[in-house]
Formats: C-alpha cells, sequence, structure tokens
C-alpha cells in the first residue's frame, strides 16, 4: 500500500497500447513520423488555439526547456520557494538556462500571491548589479496539492505582464488541477496569461513522455534547436507522440485525474482534522506525530515524511492505480489513529 | 524502400514486449525499480569487468553526458571533423560541458589515426591561451561505415593517455561494429583504453533508450546529478532500463547487427565499383552521379545526398527491419546502373 | 560630503606611483613581467605560508572566479541572505560557475551561525534530485559592517569541511576587518579553515586591481585558463600586479583601513542610539526616519536609504579619503538630529 | 631588442597622465564617473554616429562580450582558422556566449573570403541538429598581418546580413589597420556593414582598457548586465574610461599606430623576399631557416617562431616603443642573412 510517489505507479493500458501501435516504420526518424506530425494539431484542439507542443522524456526536461526559451543566462525566474524546480531538479534551471538564477517566494500553502511577489521585489533594485527577473513559473497543482483558480493565475500573470515577464507553468500534475477546478485547459492557462506549460503525463498513468505546450507561437522559436541540443530529441519521435496522443484521446487525461482526486477527496474526509492543506489534487500532508507515522508503518503503509511542511507532517500521493481497496484501508486507519 | 536512415526504423518486438511486461507499478520511481537495478550487472557482464551503466533518451544524450564528465568547461574533445557529436548534435557538447571545445580533426575514410591527430596537437601551443584537451572522442563504428579495429583502438587511445586524456566513444552503432570485428566487447573498449561508450540500441531495434557505459567507476560520479539536472533520468525508469535488458539478452543485439551488416555486403558487392569506403557495417557510400541518383529514386529507392563525402556521393543506411526484397531490389538496380 | 560608497573614493597617492614607476617596457606581456611574478612571493609572505595570488580587475571577479575552481556546475555555494554575491553580482556566480546555485541563509547582522547554516541544511535532502552543495562563502567585513571572529570563522568552516565543502572569503573589505581584528591576516583565513579569499584592494584606496588568493595550490590549478578565458587575463599584468604589491608594501592596506575604520568609530560614538549593526568596519547603518534622512541631506551629505535592513534604514560608508571635516560635520549632525 | 609582443611594450606617456589625472574623488563608482560619462560621445564622433561604448580589461573581454550579446547559446560564430578567438582566447567564446561554436574557414594571409566562407557553408545542412550559425568575425588587422580593405569588408558583411548574421570585428589592432588604410574608421566599420568593434588599445600604446563600440544600440542592451556579471565592469570606471578617451584625444591612436606601421615598412623592404604575407600593419611574417632564426638570435633579437605559417616562419611584432636603433639593427641583419 505504497503511497509515496506517483512515479511508482504503473503505465495506462490505452498508453501501452499506443506506444505498441507505433512500433512500425516511420517515414523518418527524429519527428518526420506520423505521430509527431499530429501533436500540434492535437494539442492545439485541447487549448482551444494554435499552440506548439513539444514531447520530452521528463517533467525537468520540459520546465528548463520551456524557461531557457524566455529567460537569459543573465535573467531571474520567481518561484515558490518549494517549487519543484528549485527543490527536485538539481538545477536543471540554472543549466538549461546558461546560469539563470530562481528567485524563491516563500508563500503558504504552496501557492504564490500578489503580494508575496510584491513583498520579494520591493527587496531587488533591479539595477545592472542584479540579475535580471525574465519570467515567473506557477506549479499546478502546487507541490502542496492545492490548485490556483483561473482568477488567481490571472491576477499573478498580471503582475508578471506588467514587469515584461513571462509565465510559465510547471503542470506535473496539471490534469489533477484541471480536473479539480473544472474549467477549461485553457481558462487556468493562456486565457489568464500564461505563456508555457509542462503538461505532464508521466505521473498521471503515463510512461515516458510530457509535453511543452507553448502558447505563443514566437516564444518556440528556440525550442527545437535547445531540444536538440539537450539530447531530448527523441530518435524515434514516433513513441513519445504516441503517448501523448493517446492521454488526450477521449479525454483520457481528466479521466485518470478523476480517479485519484477521488480517492484523495475520500482520505481527507477520514484525515479531516490532520490536513495542512486543503486537499485539491492528488496529494494529502497530515499532521502525524511519530507514533502515528510508525503505526501507519507498522499497518504496511508506505509515504514519505515531510520535513518541509513541519516537524510532523507526512505526505501521501494517491497514484491512478492505487486499489481502492488500499485507500479504504488507509482511509480507516487514519480515522482510527 | 527506404535507406535514409535507421532512425526510421521500426522496434524489434522483442524490445516491444520487454516495455509491456515492465508496464506495471514498481517500488519506487526513477531508477528505484526492479529493472534500472539489474544494469550494472548485466553491462558488467557484457564487458567482463564492472561498469556503471545509465539509460538515457538519446545518443546525443549519452555523448554530451559522458563528455562533460570528463571535460572541464574549458576543456576541449578531439574528434573527427565530420563525427556526430560536431555535425549532428546542434552544440551538445559545448552545452553539456559548459563550453568545451570540438577539436576537428580530418583524416580519410571517418577514421582517426594518430598520425592526423600528432598534425593537428603540432598546430596547438598548449599554453594558458589555448583551450586545455581533455578527450579524445572516436565514433565506432565511424560515421562513414568503417570499423575501427582493437589494435587502432589501442594506438588512439594510447597517444591520449599519453597526453592526460579521456578516451570516449561514440557507439551509436557498436553492435555493427562489434559483430564485423568479432571480437569481445571488452576488446575494442576498455580493454583497448576506452573510457566511456555511448552503447546505441535505438538505431539497431530499440525504441527510446540509449546507454552511457562508464569503464571506470570514478569517472561515473558526477553523472547521476548531471542526468537529472538535464532532464535526462527518466520518472519511471524501468522502461528505459527493460529496453536495454531486453537487446543485451541472449546476445540480440549481435544477433540484429549480424542482419544489417550482412545486407550491406551484399550490397557492397552489387556496387563494388562505386564504394567510397570499406563497408563494414551497415552503412554504403557511393559515388552515383546526378543521373544515377535520380535514376534509383525514379525506381522508388529513398538515400540522402552526401556532401560531406564529395559531390556525387550518396549513403544507403541498412536498416535493421529492411525487407529482403528491398535489398535484392537495390543490389540489382545498383548492378545494372 | 558623500558616504554612499568607497568606490567613489580617488586612489592612494602610493597606488598611483606604482603605475607610474610600472609604466615601461617588460620582458613579455601578460604574468610575464617582474611585478607579476613577485606576487605570489608578496602574500605567501603576509600570509605566513605559500598561495597563489592572481591578480583581477574586481571583486566580482574575483568571488566568481574562485568559486568557480571549487564549485562544479551542478554545486551549490551556501552564502548569507543578503551576500554581496547574491545581490550585487548579476549572477556572476551561476555564470563562472556554469550554473550553480546560491543557497541563501537569512541571518542577522549580516553574519552567518552554525546555528542557521543547520537549520538551513535540514531543508535539503542531498539527494540526486538536489543541487550538490559545495561550497561556504563568507564575508569580511560583512555587508552589514559586522567583522567575523577568527574562533567564529574557525567555526563555520569547521561546520562545512565537515560536509566536504570548499570556503572561500569575500573580503572585499579584508583590510577593515583585519584592523579591526588586529589579528595576522592568517588567523582570520586559512588557520581558521578558508580555502580561497577575495582580498579587496580598490575599495580601500586602490586603483583596478583586486586579488585573489588561494591557500591550497591543488585548489589553484584551474584558476589560469578561467581566468584567461574570462578575459581577466591583463595584457599587460604590470599595472594590476604593481597596484597589489604597492598595497602591500610596508603594510599600506592597514594603514589606510585604520583611517576608515575610525572614523567609523567616531560616526558610531556620535549616532549611538541609532546603530542597527556593531560597527566593525566602516560602514554605519543607522534607523533615521524619513525627516531626519531629509534633514541630513539638505544639509548635503549623501547616503542610501538600505532598504535590505529595514524601512527607516540608511547607510553610511566611510571612504578611505573622506575628508576630517565631513566626518565631524556628520558627527555633528547626527548628534543633533 | 625584443619583437615577440606589442604587449610587452610599455605605456604612452600620454595615457598614464590620464590615469594620474583621473586619480581623484569621482560623483559615484562604477560608471558614475565624469570620464565614463564621456565615453559614448567621444566614440560617437570618432565614428560619426551614435555608439555605444563600453570599457574592457582586456580584448579577450572585447570580444567575447560582443560576441555573446549576439550569439545564442546555441548558435555558431564563423570566422578565420586562425582568429584570434580561436587560437589565443582560451574557449572566451563557447564561455561567455553559453556554449557557441567557432566555425573555422581557412583562408590565406589571415583573410577571408565570401569563396572560402561559401565553401565552408556549403558544408553545413542548417536543420534543427546543427549548430544554427548567427555571427561572423573578422579580426582587423589580421593575425597574419595584413588588413580588409572597405570593400573586402563590405562584401563579407553583405555574405553574412544575407544570411541574418551580425558581424563582429576583432579590432585588437585596429589603429594599424585604420592608419595602413588612411580611411574613416567609420568606412571599414559600420560604412562596411560591421556591428561591433573590439577597438585596440593595449597593444598600442595602452595600459588597462580595450572598447567595446557596439554601433546599433539595439544590440547593445543585454551588454550593462553581461559585463557586470562577468566581472568586466569596473569599480573605478574612471581609471578606463580615462585611458580611452585619452587614446582618442587628437587622434593619438592613429599617431601611435603610424610609428609602428612605418617601423614595419622599413623592415619589409629589407626582408622583401622572405615575406611570407604583405606587411600592412605591425606584424611581419618571414620565411626563416633554422640556422637563420638562430644567428638572428645571436645578435640578439627575440620573436616568435611561428607554426602556424609553417615550419621555416617567424614572426616579428613592431611595437610602438620600439627604439629606432633596434628597427634599424633588425634591418640589417635581415639584409645580411
Amino acid at each position: 500500500m505504497d503511497f509515496t510517489s506517483d512515479n511508482a505507479a504503473g503505465v495506462h493500458p490505452a498508453i501501452l497500447r499506443a506506444v505498441a501501435d507505433a512500433a512500425g516504420p516511420e517515414p523518418a526518424g527524429y519527428d518526420g513520423d506520423r505521430f509527431s506530425a499530429r501533436l500540434d494539431d492535437a494539442f492545439s484542439q485541447l487549448f482551444e488555439r494554435p499552440v506548439k507542443a513539444f514531447a520530452v522524456p521528463s517533467g525537468t526536461a520540459a520546465n528548463a526547456l520551456g524557461l531557457a526559451a524566455v529567460t537569459p543566462p543573465f535573467g531571474g525566474v520567481w518561484c515558490h520557494a518549494e517549487a519543484h524546480i528549485e527543490v527536485d531538479e538539481a538545477g536543471a534551471i540554472p543549466f538549461y538556462t546558461g546560469g539563470a538564477t530562481l528567485m524563491l517566494v516563500p508563500a503558504p500553502a504552496g501557492k504564490l500571491t500578489v503580494a508575496a511577489l510584491d513583498e520579494a521585489a520591493a527587496r531587488r533594485r533591479g539595477d545592472v548589479h542584479q540579475v535580471q527577473p525574465a519570467a515567473l513559473s506557477l506549479t499546478q497543482a502546487t507541490e502542496c496539492g492545492t490548485v490556483y483558480r483561473p482568477d488567481e493565475v490571472a491576477a499573478l500573470a498580471q503582475w508578471a505582464k506588467a514587469r515584461g515577464l513571462k509565465v510559465q507553468m510547471d503542470g506535473a500534475r496539471f490534469a489533477n488541477a484541471v480536473r479539480h477546478l473544472g474549467c477549461a485547459p485553457a481558462d487556468v492557462t493562456w486565457r489568464a496569461g500564461v505563456d508555457l506549460l509542462s503538461f505532464g503525463c508521466i505521473k498521471n498513468g503515463g510512461m515516458s513522455a510530457e509535453a511543452l505546450i507553448v502558447f505563443d507561437e514566437a516564444l518556440a522559436q528556440s525550442i527545437p534547436v535547445r531540444r536538440k541540443r539537450a539530447g531530448l530529441m527523441p530518435s524515434k519521435g514516433r513513441f513519445a507522440a504516441a503517448q501523448l496522443l493517446a492521454m488526450l484521446e477521449g479525454g483520457l487525461w481528466l479521466e485518470i485525474a478523476a480517479g485519484s482526486n477521488a480517492a484523495a477527496q475520500r482520505l481527507a474526509k477520514a484525515a479531516a482534522g490532520r490536513l495542512l492543506y486543503p486537499v485539491e489534487a492528488n496529494e494529502l500532508f497530515l499532521h502525524l506525530n511519530e507514533a502515528e507515522r510508525a503505526r501507519l508503518r507498522a499497518q504496511g503503509f508506505s509515504f514519505y515524511d515531510w520535513e518541509l511542511a513541519g516537524p510532523e507532517a507526512a505526505r501521501f500521493v494517491i497514484r491512478w492505480d492505487q486499489a481502492e481497496t488500499a485507500i479504504e484501508s488507509l482511509a480507516s486507519a487514519l480515522a482510527s489513529l
């Protein structure tokens, strides 16, 4: 009964099928196949406007490649102090940008606010002796399992645009967020001012492909060659593209997220008094003292202690393929603590 | 009847099966799965010594990651003037190394020689005003479809070692080379002085994984974090690892290469008078004038003009899944030109 | 009556004389002159051990070049949240290191403590998904005009060494600090565990040269070529070297610092109730409300508001060539506020 | 009697005087002084159009900073195979650009031609798998002591502009070139299509400052912050600016170059049969066999063997402060070989 990470989960059968269906020869290598050729269209339809879509092998790659396209080497990226790009990507943003700086902003429940950004920005002069802010990065759903509403994204994007910054969204759990909001994907991205999106699939039942979505074609110009020189361009692009297409087909991505979101709600009810943050995606952060954590582990539940949220915090991630029985067991165990 | 690129080929059924078999949940994400756990062992057995093996999504990534581990940002990498790292990787080596320089050496038939290196090295002073050579990169099989013999590799590696350089091998078509040589993989790598190897699979029937092999554990130290920060570390490592394991299983990689090598030999006989280079792997470079190229294309054969080999040169790549009928047709067509 | 910056000050006559004396031809360009040849010795004598000394044109260059020698591109540098390398060097450390990250630690009065470092370090896991700490950077005197005692440096360096980190010291105002401490330069550097020092001269009456001092020769190995490829190696090295030699000659550097330190003490007495931090070098940080600041400015005093120290803070820097009358005027003005 | 390098020469008295005159306090540090404030104007007058001028401490810095402003990290810079940026700057261009590639073009006598560029360009496909050319770099005077005429520069710049490339000129010996041509500085720079110029002073009697001139203001936008983060921005900018202003004052730069050019012509006559290249600036490249070189050295002449120009080549640089007697001695010695 593993609640440590959605990356430990398996692959959705439809994705596996799509890979198998792509196994034959193609007219050309790299992106010259019939699957890659459909990527832009498929995502353009999803987002109700022409977009550029690039398959990449990891969320780190999507974030770094996207931010590098809009951040000069002497630039800065505003982000939450606990953002994945800061905490879990081993310096990918400085690497891909050629030396840009993450400018960390603390804020409750993983969600940046205009007030928090204002306060942080007030400490910077912005003259030639300082890193030049170039982008704002939002995580959707956040690292705390919370979700930005469209109006919240819009307010933050407006703050960024007023300062000439581009807006990037790390959507490793974008499916969970959109499912929670029940809005159109466009509503919480470009319509709210987002310029680039890392569209996560792997945590959500995918195998080995994420998509970098660029809403403004002009911003995408340098990405193909940056992607190639980073070794991110697959020799047989069909397999990555096929996974992404399958994920969009018939709204599979939202259907999968619906399941893990619902399970998270089920658990949230069971752990009502212990929630450190509202549960809006597929993660729970609970207050559990040492004895309680030990007891749960003794009952066979795996999960991480979560120091970032405090000394008595634990994180539970609900994977797309989590057995219903595991959910129910955990709910009971939490309730009876 | 496509002879343009081995990346246009499909995926070997055994590889596809291996991916399907890996689709279930695993104890952990990233490299925490049971397939990734077996990688080092599988390659250590193949190479008859303990090695470190890292799955990466492309040959470009394997080359760049490997060279970055042994080349400082102010370093230089000796390589053939037509090496893939120079001609086809969009500056991946400067990117991953933080600014190292490829030091290009022309030499016939794609093969570096000690004499050619000596001549090039004589033009460098090596003082503090110059890039500091740090590595020698060899391509095996070469970009001209030729193959270094173990003694040739050993002589080049000795030249490098005498100058304090590490030796990296771009083995995008390593299988074809080893099959041609009929030697142990060790003979043409670490036993001959090679420190790092990009072990190619994708062109040889693979799907989306190559392996970076590091023969000296000390050189591998920085690779895990470099791989992560480059976005090359897969979230669900099992799929890449499973492909690599399947490729080694029962010698599949050599069996596949045997097929394309044999087909290349069949064609080499048919085109005997036109060969620009000896045919030792799965590529042919032919002298064909404009009319001849047009005639072949009119007969349904696809292939690239190859300006690097001269104004009347063409390249034919034999894919692992090339239909025998296509081989025979091309043989006849070439013979009757 | 300018108290904004020590960089607005002029050049000490002895430095100017040294430059004039170096104006003739030399046996060779770059570092091949008779002045550069004496640099290592001069600093080795000062520090009572063999050191390597490199002339560079700015403090930013000294810090970045030094840190790049000990921090890999995927590395991290612990430093105070208000360190010059973070606030005033426009991303020089990420640039020179090829993408390393400054890991910011808040602490009172500009001084890092073991407790503050422990707290910050506890929030990092240190696995492959994270930036790898490689160095600790201390500023001496600090950005708040305070000074680390030898035992404080030693405690911090011990913390660093226990974690395999190198210790770098930004000594833009090292002269003021050493003069304040009255110790040997060695006591507060290598004897306390410091590996590299940016030995500041320009703020202290110099013209255009700072020195990067490397206490452990092994760490200096990559610096000459890094310095050259950064464009920091002067074509006529004699002028930079001559300045540095003149600064050491007869203890001039300490003599100059004595003057500005004493003036700062004079002012500290006058502003006793307003001091935000202890005055230990040549800077004062004062609590002054808007009206008070306006009044001082109306009286002809220039100085900066200092938001980093709070909304009603102002910084006064005492330059080496500050006229005594200006000091007295300011003292009176402060006293009569 | 040293003919090895113009960097071994001393400093012109007018430059030294200018430095002394700038030694007093200034309204502000960095570029906030009265000398720096006049730089743009002084160079704008010289070049008969508004330009941006940046003082930097070395020619390497000027080249690298300028090229970084117009070359993305995935870009390429066409240059002569023996260009200083390739042979003598230790990888500064890859460093400052974040990984761009120098694309080397061989051509006789150090001078690129449209034909040579065409031939080199024909070997590149320019697709996403390759480095993207972004700039053309010319050296004026060249590394062979030859000089591009305005029409030659214009033809090369036209070639570049037709391909969307910017044109940079390494003018370490720009004074010698302009003096030789007798044209307006504008004629051989922006009027001929040059976008950025490294305006050399140090080899020509300067002390420690070169100027980076940007003819199109839009291209200069990123330079201030790039210069700062490279540690190239002087804390007391007045000294660099004062040197540059003094160099322009009354045409000093051309007057100095006139002397060394004339001496070179005197020697060229004496060595007429031995010239490897036309003598158009202050350098001679002579065919001298081993015995001849030994004989000259025995007579007290210092100079470099010059392998780049062949096995029996030697380079003689005429410094601005070369004693007339040394010139006459060398002329006699050469004549009597």
